[in-house]
């Protein structure tokens, strides 16, 4: 009998027997107890069906570019100078011709109310009290207008083409005439996600829903008339030409989010896009795909500042988003932090966890010696 | 007392005490339940004697290569591009001048029967069903003859010589005869193998036939002619002249399987093999050989393309298969996966693991933009 | 259920349930039982508060540089000479133009009557008893005089600036008339420390005095006045001119300590620095930053001694010590292990581990084929 | 409470609870059952008091070389060559003009009556069984001369000097006298080891004998004229002079085994020795200092052939040998596997481990194509 073996048996008979009933839980954590961003996860895991909370949390196949997000960060050395003013510190940025309050905005992540019922209008009010812009996703569980309705800085829109091109543009235009200040192109998925626990929870994500279904039994099947029975996406059909045409028609920023190499960065460049979105769909999507700050530094030689690098997959801790912004990235998104957030305390949960990487951005900046986020570069980092 | 000793003394326990009976077993698991090959795994082992299992799964001493072949894929990373049709995928390939539907096979393993009655008889027709050729084992349950009768894919023959080379080349003819497309000779085993597992298990493994045994008292004694007590086979007197001999009567083209350098995948060509296998056996024989994902850009560098490279060893995911094909290989063997599903669900295990790995090779090439087999290249990797 | 999952339950039913009552603790250990330095860390711990051992022992955000603190001394290799007479050790260096027994200093570290009511009193008689010269923290539990008045070794005096610059001279003058031989300048602290134990256990540390408080709620808003809630130090707002005006002053040699860069060291000798202590505070400030022994080769090699460049942070073994001595330190300083030892067993608890740290320093350049401290080179040292 | 915490708690309680009887234990383990050396480790555990034990198998201060000596072995690729006969098998090898079964020889260990009562008479009667060589301690347990009288292979000397220089001459010459073929002067502990096991332990190792004793109290104590407490042998006294004068009066080959650096086994040939034996004591003496297979290769190359390379420290496996010997060792000797050996079988255990790694040895060999120990080279391995 392996040790593996005696604790499963173990876990089986704690389940099964009367004797082993446990004494009630401890008091619900409090909002005010939360120090750090990872401390939101786990109560966000109580509160939420295990098929739910998988789905945010989890990555494709076997999660090795999920953990290479975390892993990948602890390569990078921050060298602290001293002896330098360090009593005001300010983290605000222009993009695109607007100042952003700090170079933290909350990613598009879809269907919201998969986490909390206020969804994203929830979302957007805590992260405009903490003073973080929002990219809203397509896949969002209440409607664009009633999100901006809510918003007190910057939204953007993450843009998802559907088999209609003319309702995509629609699409757009409705997302510019709400107020958007950019478009982001999501690149990375012309198929669905080979994510397994959502097959093995029986998830069915589809445009703008989650419900639900008998997926488990062949989970590539739903999609009958792709090659191989995998569950494409109308994006499969998209070229470098969509890129041109959405430019034309935007008369917004375009950024392409998903971008993973410096070939691809310089071609988004030259087909008209306003910047990249250095992302690996937070592990989400092709497992075996690097960690977005390995690539980093190729891409922002490669773009030579031609347009602005943003990046997102994996960002936990004010240090982290410190490596990026010395890289050279122009402003670092995050996903499932204020998911977490939400999950676990509704609005005042994201508010708190958007302050929170605010602040310890802030902080490594002070102990590091930097004022400004324009003083930040690569003589800060130690590989 | 130590922690590993406390949990063994539990476990010593729980199997003891009368009070620790557990409650019955979950529902066994179903086919449509599978997401992934690692699934089927635990099926296999609880439904299996631990001696067959351990056969089929365990490596040589240490088995330090056998994990090796798994931990060489994560040095390798996967580098997307995008907005590239990928709406059409084609997986096959023209190998030896036939079409295979898909650059994966099923590779020779012996005494299927060990796994699942119906043995290679259900492993060829499950293969068949999804699309594979299949190599056939010397040491197979059933005749080559009521195998390749329940075929509808292309089968090899996999080689092993005995004593009397004239019944070799009766061996190799009557594959001929009997429509096999090729032969592979596997070259990296002179001597039988170290495998610890199979002495402890008492299991005796020779040639088309296993039995239990008296083994585990001094294990390498079988062979008492042997240096030093060894288990010598008849291979360890042969050379490359019997290489030149069997490539002069086959009439069918030759590659050579258990390859793991440059100089000898040079020398097979030299001496006149249709194509090489770069194998270890799946960390069956020398245990510290390199794994074959580590050894395969230069061994495909050496041969400069004059004969195909194929490969085995550790392949478990799609991205696996993908990255051996963006280096070079032609074409992929598995040989576990397929003897878990035969173990676990019989014919219809070993469709339902082919269709797995075929469907995730196609997903991860749809998700890192490549359409064909022949688009596959070294700058989809990063090292 | 998952096995942590079960491993949990299992401690909550442990906790719970009346069969379960342990048998008595096993008799307290004794300082004459006490072997390497390690061995005191759990004795204080037991006999300590939960939020007075996580101060001493813990480090910032996620402990990473207090990890790799240790980890990095693994990198480096001692390569022992032979058939060298070393029957005759001697310790002793010349640092300042005064004699030590031996390299090794304590570390300056605020408030030991968190570890035991004798403090620092204790401490410094610990450490005299062993031959070591002792830096006293600006935030000592006792005042400076009566620490001195029980030093019978070298004193230096650690300074953090207050808002109040005449202070500030003050306190360097009181040092010097008490007798103390250097300031040591802590320049890697401009904002209070990120330590999240700290902040959980409901800790706040201030100037001098350590006291518990509702601190948990938003630990970063205790200065209101600071950017971003930041627990600000009146340091933020230093630059090199207090280091010109404080060398001009102090008629004492002044060292800084907290550098991390070669760029700083070479600022620190340009500005008047007698000395540089290369120290990442313990792990105690920015997390991310380098362990002090893998910065210590660029900062030796930049200084060209010039001045004596000495260090701290993770020492724990005589070789450790002998690693930086090899590269080129002039004398290492240790923090926790001399309050592990005050919190265990006192005064003799600091006397021990000193003695202990020496001896293995001697134990292991005899073993080495080394004699004294002046024959240590890289010669020593393989990577 | 944490997991570890649960799981120390689970221990006692099940150490301290009548409930949790165990069954009575398996039937003891057999000599035939043994398949490899590690086997043997934890039979001689169970039998031996763990003092003994732990003096057999511990290392010293943290054992950080003690593990180095296993894991530098996996960063060593053996590349296996097919299609070469190697039917037939020769391990024998010529040393100092003598003819050797085997490369391995048995490492000179002190006191194996702490072991096993029949001591070395078992120990060189198991490995004259098994046709290896051996090495005999300074601090055997039984006279050289009543070992000698059971040996039916060469035998060899190592030396410790004793404080009486002219003693140390008649220990040699009686070693000649008595047919030993080579001396080996130990070189690598000029102190006594730094085993804090064997510290917990209140064991005494001293010249010649074992007994238990007030050790743990400050022990580093026990040479109360050394310098700083420590342990120090006669041999801190020695320089190359006495390897001079040794090599002189020897009138045998004299080796000097402990050698770590190039430098000292160029000036072991310069001084006359007739070999170096590469050596870290097995992890026993300078922790920190490298695995003995990492320095090899360089050892090798300085040395240039002008006298034999030996090596021992961290040899289990017959592919450890290999990869040796493929650097350039011409032997390797091995200590705590036949103290295993003895420890659970006495002089049979002895044997069937020199068998053990004498046939893995051959196997290696035959799976990895080479015939003979004079055909093994670099080209074997993959760094």
């Amino acid at each position: 009998m392996t040790r593996r073996h005696a604790l499963r048996e173990f876990a089986r008979f704690a389940a099964a027997s009367p004797l082993l009933a446990l004494p009630p839980q401890a008091n619900p954590a409090k909002l005010e107890e939360m120090i750090n961003v990872f401390d939101f996860d786990p109560i966000a895991k109580s509160k939420l069906a295990k098929p739910n909370y998988e789905y945010v949390t989890g990555g494709s196949w076997d999660e090795w570019t999920l953990k290479r997000n975390r892993t990948e960060f602890d390569k990078i050395i921050l060298l602290p100078r001293f002896m330098r003013r360090v009593d005001k510190l300010d983290l605000s940025i222009t993009l695109f011709g607007e100042k952003l309050d700090m170079p933290i905005l909350v990613a598009p992540t879809g269907t919201h109310t998969m986490v909390h019922p206020d969804g994203e209008l929830a979302t957007v009010r805590g992260a405009g009290a903490a003073g973080a812009a929002m990219v809203v996703s397509t896949s969002s569980s209440y409607p664009l207008a009633k999100i901006a309705a809510e918003a007190n800085r910057p939204l953007w829109f993450q843009l998802y083409t559907g088999p209609d091109l003319d309702g995509t543009r629609d699409r757009v235009e409705n997302a510019r005439a709400l107020g958007c200040k950019a478009i982001c192109l999501t690149v990375d998925a012309p198929y669905h996600a080979p994510r397994e626990r959502d097959a093995r929870n029986n998830l069915v994500r589809t445009f703008g829903e989650a419900k639900a279904g008998p997926r488990r039994r062949r989970y590539s099947e739903e999609a009958a008339t792709s090659p191989f029975g995998l569950p494409m996406r109308f994006q499969a059909t998209l070229d470098w030409s969509f890129v041109d045409q959405l430019c034309a028609y935007a008369k917004l920023p375009v950024l392409l989010k998903g971008i993973l190499t410096p070939e691809d960065a310089v071609l988004a460049a030259q087909h008209g896009a306003a910047g990249v979105i250095v992302s690996n769909h937070g592990g989400r999507y092709l497992d075996g795909a690097p960690s977005t700050i390995e690539m980093l530094p190729s891409i922002v030689d490669a773009v030579e500042g031609r347009i602005p690098v943003l990046i997102d997959s994996g960002f936990r801790r004010g240090t982290d988003i410190l490596k990026a912004l010395a890289i050279g990235a122009t402003a670092v998104l995050v996903g499932r932090p204020p998911l977490w957030g939400l999950g676990a305390f509704g609005q005042d949960g994201v508010q708190r966890v958007m302050e929170i990487l605010r602040n310890e951005l802030a902080w490594a900046m002070g102990l590091a010696g930097r004022s400004t986020i324009a003083s930040l570069d690569r003589t800060l980092l130690r590989y």
